[in-house]
């Protein structure tokens, strides 16, 4: 799309209903924060998974529940949120069985997972496509949000990223592996991601701005760090790669990916440099699965080192269906 | 399709996600009510509409912007509660910002009508449709549900039914009509439907049961004496009827449209014959346009009547879109 996703939903979208008190966080965020109860703010979030920009055509079913709550659930987790119950709206070319009980079998068995209700839904014909709407819950005024950070904090990833983008690659055809365990895990990082709640609700705490990569590491961490008025600098060679990445693709092409192939679902935070022996102390890397990556900087670009030196890289180091296709 | 919503929304959804005590009514009615705050319920539904399936391709976008805010109010309105905050999905085959701005227009006007603030969002590429999702509250345990009435209820009907069915008829060029304000108001009735909030809330105290109007008056009402386990019997001749939908249909035809055709989203509620005088003291149905209908019997069967004879009708008496195309 000509206009990014953001700026569309700036530009129509950020003030079209009603203003109300208790929106304490509308459009932009990876979740809205409003104000429910006393001493908590109700957390909401929806996401769409459209056959063909989403997920291939053919794609498992079950794979298709398990992501379309997978990702809502990774938005909660960025904002630092339990989430509680989910509605679900899925527009069918026609009503085949078997599909239908994968995809509930996909879907029920991420959300008895996370203690998720499915609570509400819609079914219609049309082409294939899921819509998942998300609520949860954090304590008043404590949810984490994609601003908040500032300029010398230490910027965090979780897991390892890149896996997905090949997971699709190897899925579509475009990309070869002998390795078939290697292939099986790239595979299952794209078709069954791993959303990080237990990270998220933890983080709430002790980092400053967190948000979930579903763009690719390098553009959601810009979107971290603009949103805290912020640049930020990633170092090439600390970003995490799976051997089954490196195995698929080598080092060098791995970290490429991992800058720029979506759809991982790890977090990205936020943490003031005073905090961080308190962060790894609360939460042991070795054990929570998170590595320091880079530092926002007060000037705004967003710029990825290599000894020292600023690197050139291209978006387009993939040939990644997530960032051809998707509407964002 | 060949399975009904319901049936594969109970086969495949009512037991999919976690069984949580704070899930207060879950999948099957208007509406979830969710145990979110001392006093109140949090009240969520969920709705999609799909191009070609609820609105003819070329649709004017600020008809498709206030309809798919328009049929999630009106779940509000069935459940009696206050709407609060919507979060909207659009997938968009491109950008095309004159619609965007038209859809934004049709969305937000109705939003601010009902003090609906606009959340969050979500904007996708793919096969055009908009999925809205809606919040809002009710006094806890105060909720109106389809369940609920009792053998021997009145039931009313609100405004006048058919009107939306023929109206789309008209803009689809399979009815014609040289009255052309009749033709103009038929077709706002399907573009743009009023969705009964203030009524919704103020039978809360007044009604056993309520469910709107979407599938068409005798599907819905029908659903209503199922869910509270009793039978109807909807007098023909009760059924209210506009000036507009007689002129271009004829009375006969304008009252099986009435039973039959849907889209028109008033609200089908029951009473106690007892609180009868006191709904029509609290709410003089002159001012606020409802009428009874019919009677829910012990019986289980749905059945029309007519000079107090049972009546044959087709459920295909008129060719409209909606009962033909969606998905229901």
């Amino acid at each position: 799309m000509a206009l990014s996703e953001f700026e569309l939903i700036r530009r129509y979208f950020s003030h079209c209903g009603a203003e109300r008190a208790d929106v304490l966080l509308g459009v932009g965020d990876d979740a809205a924060l409003l104000d429910s109860a006393p001493g908590q703010d109700l957390v909401a979030a929806i996401d769409t998974l459209v056959e063909g920009v989403h997920f291939l055509p053919l794609a498992a079913a079950a794979s298709i529940g398990h992501r379309a709550l997978a990702v809502n659930l990774s938005d909660l987790a960025a904002m630092g949120a339990r989430p509680a119950w989910a509605l679900l709206a899925i527009t069918l070319p026609c009503v085949d069985e078997p599909w239908l009980a994968a995809f509930a079998q996909g879907f029920g068995t991420l959300a008895r997972a996370h203690g998720v209700a499915l609570v509400g839904g819609n079914t219609t014909r049309g082409p294939l496509s899921v819509t998942v709407q998300i609520l949860g819950h954090v304590p008043h005024a404590q949810a984490l949000k994609r601003s908040g950070a500032s300029a010398g904090d230490a910027v965090f990833s979780s897991g390892t990223s890149g896996d997905a983008a090949a997971g699709l690659a190897l899925e579509a055809g475009r990309l070869e592996l002998d390795d078939a365990a290697a292939a099986a895990q790239l595979r299952s990082r794209f078709s069954f991601p791993t959303p990080r709640n237990a990270l998220g609700e933890r983080l709430r705490d002790l980092a400053s701005a967190c948000i979930d990569v579903s763009d690719g590491l390098f553009a959601d961490a810009a979107k971290l760090a603009a949103a805290s008025g912020c640049g930020i600098e990633i170092a090439f060679d600390e970003l995490a790669v799976s051997a089954s990445l490196v195995r698929a693709v080598g080092m060098e092409r791995a970290r490429h990916l991992a800058l720029t192939g979506g759809e991982d679902y790890e977090l990205c935070f936020a943490v003031p440099p005073a905090r961080i022996e308190e962060l790894e102390r609360a939460l042991p890397p070795a054990r929570w699965e998170y590595r320091r990556i880079g530092t926002l900087r007060a000037a705004p670009a967003a710029l990825v080192t290599r000894g020292g030196n600023v690197m050139e890289f291209s978006h387009s180091g993939f040939d990644h269906f997530a960032s051809q296709e998707r509407a964002e």
